[in-house]
């Protein structure tokens, strides 16, 4: 159960009470707002606030073209053109805060994301709750044999039973013990800033997250790629759902010039050119090492 | 006149229209949505959209401290002890976006403030309107003779006269070439990005500006200041005027621990406690530079 | 054993071959390079770079002050009155790289410090080590029973016992566990990158991290305080020895304005001015909480 | 003359006397320490400190993925996989501090790179010399008559001279009242902070910026481009070649995959399929605007 009674009731509470304001509105995010969307066996995800749309994009960047721009452009191709250069000051504009229920190894991974507001649920002054991630089976994958930072296919049989096994047991005895260590039923009880640290890593933290829509979608970027690990990545394909309906034209623009893009050395452009001139072009007469080769057939879909 | 016609309509229509929202809504900010106030000769701030309010503030808070809360504080005292303990993320929750129309020179020592949006008129795209700040006779201040970065007395008599005939005529002559050098009549034309270098520091800009309420209090903390600038501190004292209903607690608290409070050192904090014992604590006894023990002076009114 | 043989033959290496350098050197710093001091149990901080010294600090200072500085004032002097007046920039313009172990719960503290470099050991692509902090019997504290946030005395007796107990064997299985699991031998092997999860959070993790001189003493004031927990704090205080030796004008300033000092709000500055005019102010006729008045008291070693 | 007599004394007396360090050195970097290079006409950059080389770059990543780097690479090998997999954080381990001589227009655009640290010379305090940017001939660009925010051809004849005629008399008659009113010879004098306002943009400011080597080369891609404005890209140039000599590895792979790559969009990378597969792919069935199209075509010099 990824909310709590208590949690849903001010959820309730607060999508029935609409108000007035003179703002921005975004009808698609509004949609959206305090909605929990279930991430994983325990996590959420749900916007708690949001700033501006695809409109007060372009009116930052109009801000600065001023009265210099010749030909009123529409807010479309004016997003898209901004997406295409790379100016990244108007996307900044707009702002969104998220509640976010999440592993901690995964919120260590997100805060490296610096650009960023959090406030995370404190195990210093309050008690976490029995809540750990558990992989579903097509989840519980093996190292990848190609690569070191990477995942090949399913465990099965005797190993993902015993691997399950291992990651509910140990995580339920390291709970035991914390709840233990801490009760002050006929004993001082140790401080709950030394208990927590008997907790594995796949127990459930929370936290507020704000960040500016720039800052957001490069995060998307590199966790919705497939590279990144399935357990953010989830997370991050959630998000994308939630900011194709605030934003819509930028979120087109950012599939279009990011998630789907790539961008291409000096050495693979010229293997291009000289391909379309009808070279035959191989590793060998490349440029480029086998890894980046394989890479560059990986994008124009060759091999 | 410090708003366009154009920009007027725009306010007037934005403010006819408001709109559903189930987001936070601070009715004390709405109030104050897309009006222009009026700072120095030409320039104003509007506030174009903010996000949270007092509670959010808080709601980010209990979110840190979780269940662990036994005493339910009230949203005030809750805030208050945030700020006297320094615990910022919470304030980071609330964000706001202000268009200002300034002169460059303010803008120059604005934009030091690092953590902020901004998207700045371009003059490398559009041209610059003719409008210079131009000093009011009371502002008009000579260099302090005590302070290296500071003010005296305002200037009277013919020096009056002059400066202002020197900061008028010149700025209107560079004006005029600058529009000379650019003019494709008759000529190619100068390219803006080279011409606006003619134009003097008091020359008006404008931008959108979006921070969150910890750095924009730090901001309003040291250009509110009675040592900052007097151009820029009449900005920063516009813009506590629309904080304080905003965000009415914690601006209540900024005044109280920050604006009217002090940080004394060791030093300071130990004469103190020597001058409460009855004890005549001297500069020459307390430890303190002439500077210091004269800045001590001043914070404890005595002397 | 807190550093391995590779690393401490790599440390030794790199201290027996000086070279020249026209660059600004910090002799006191020079003798701290590459020397692991020991923290925690496993844990340890050494300087693996360094940026600037005192004299770096005055000469950022000068550029903006320039010739008009009517006084040559002493590097000391300089240093105090910057620090005094929290003029940030030139301390910003020193930096230091460290090589810190650490408990992951410490590292997730640490990283909530965001204007800083980090570089952390991957465990997606690497194996953790073995290595787990165990608290010294002195630093096994209880709850504090008034403060949420906080400890109480050390645990004694069987309580004692029986938390090392479970923080030993839990650790410990838990580690087997996670060595079973990736094991390949005679199995597919479980990603690393999920098999980490099953780790506590008492785990040793290490990072590079590179920050200014401005933002480390920032850090150090909040870490190195009283109320910090205990575990970060001993790394703040082992940093605290290496900056008084890297800059000792700018460590001693720290020491006097930010480490010894207090801010105090308007309403205790009023109440001071009463107290120094010989009226008895009281919790009562204060204007403060009794939280207020009592860390108020606090500061003024009266009650 | 771009540096002072005096500054030059202090940069021989630094370059003379080196000192025994045990940190990273890089040869190439000291070279140019402290050496003053000119830029445009009054300006200049200089190398004031720096942190790191390319071997603290892989330093820096080994730390990251540990033991488990199957195969060890080499330097330039594994500067290339960061590099071309925008693993970032590496590069943010080298830092440089630059002494910058440079018109206020330029340090306008420069500074809104946030990301860095910087003093600049203040105007509050101190007294600007008669130093301002004057354009040679054939840096005197038209307006581009395709792009609002670019340049054209080199003014000429009656054009070019009145231009020139008009930036000197307005600089020398600006910076003569400057003078006169801040002097303090038989009146108040103008406060500093008020007189600075009557100087045009070009003339020349300086300060110290330090940054760090991802930041930089962040820099250096959008400011050393073809579309920058000339007046910054040839401060960008001149850091560029002082770059090249710290960081080789580094540099040379900025060039290949910044400098001279592209990021494609994921229709431009779905036309260069079609365009392999033989297929005749024009504007009108690419899916491109017009505008993308030409940019498309710019990439791969066709046309």
């Amino acid at each position: 159960m990824s909310v709590t009674p208590e949690q849903q009731a001010e959820i309730d509470a607060e999508r029935a009470t609409p108000r007035q304001t003179l703002r921005a509105v975004s009808p698609g995010m509004e949609d959206h707002l305090y909605t929990a969307y279930p991430v994983l066996d325990h996590g959420f995800i749900r916007v708690v606030d949001y700033m501006g749309d695809d409109a007060a994009i372009c009116q930052a960047a109009r801000v600065s073209y001023g009265k210099g721009t010749k030909s009123v452009q529409n807010d479309e191709g004016l997003i898209r053109y901004l997406m295409r250069h790379w100016h990244s000051t108007p996307f900044e504009m707009c702002e969104i805060k998220l509640h976010v229920k999440l592993p901690v190894f995964v919120a260590r991974q997100w805060i490296r994301h610096r650009t960023a507001n959090v406030n995370e649920y404190s195990a210093r002054y309050s008690i976490l709750d029995r809540e750990f991630y558990i992989p579903a089976p097509e989840a519980l994958a093996a190292q990848s044999v190609i690569n070191n930072q990477g995942r090949g296919e399913a465990l099965t049989g005797e190993e993902a039973d015993r691997v399950l096994r291992y990651l509910r047991d140990d995580a339920m005895r390291c709970y035991d013990h914390y709840e233990e260590m801490i009760s002050q039923d006929g004993q001082a009880g140790l401080a709950r800033e030394l208990a927590r640290m008997n907790l594995p890593a796949n127990v459930y933290t929370q936290w507020y997250w704000k960040v500016d829509l720039h800052n957001l979608l490069h995060f998307l970027r590199l966790r919705a790629d497939a590279h990144a690990q399935y357990e953010i990545r989830v997370y991050a394909d959630e998000i994308c759902k939630v900011v194709a309906d605030w934003v819509p034209f930028a979120f087109k623009a950012f599939e279009d010039y990011r998630m789907g893009g790539a961008t291409l050395s000096a050495t693979a452009l010229d293997c291009i050119r000289r391909m379309l001139k009808g070279e035959a072009v191989t590793q060998e007469n490349s440029g480029m090492s086998k890894g980046e080769w394989q890479e560059f057939e990986g994008v124009l879909n060759i091999s």
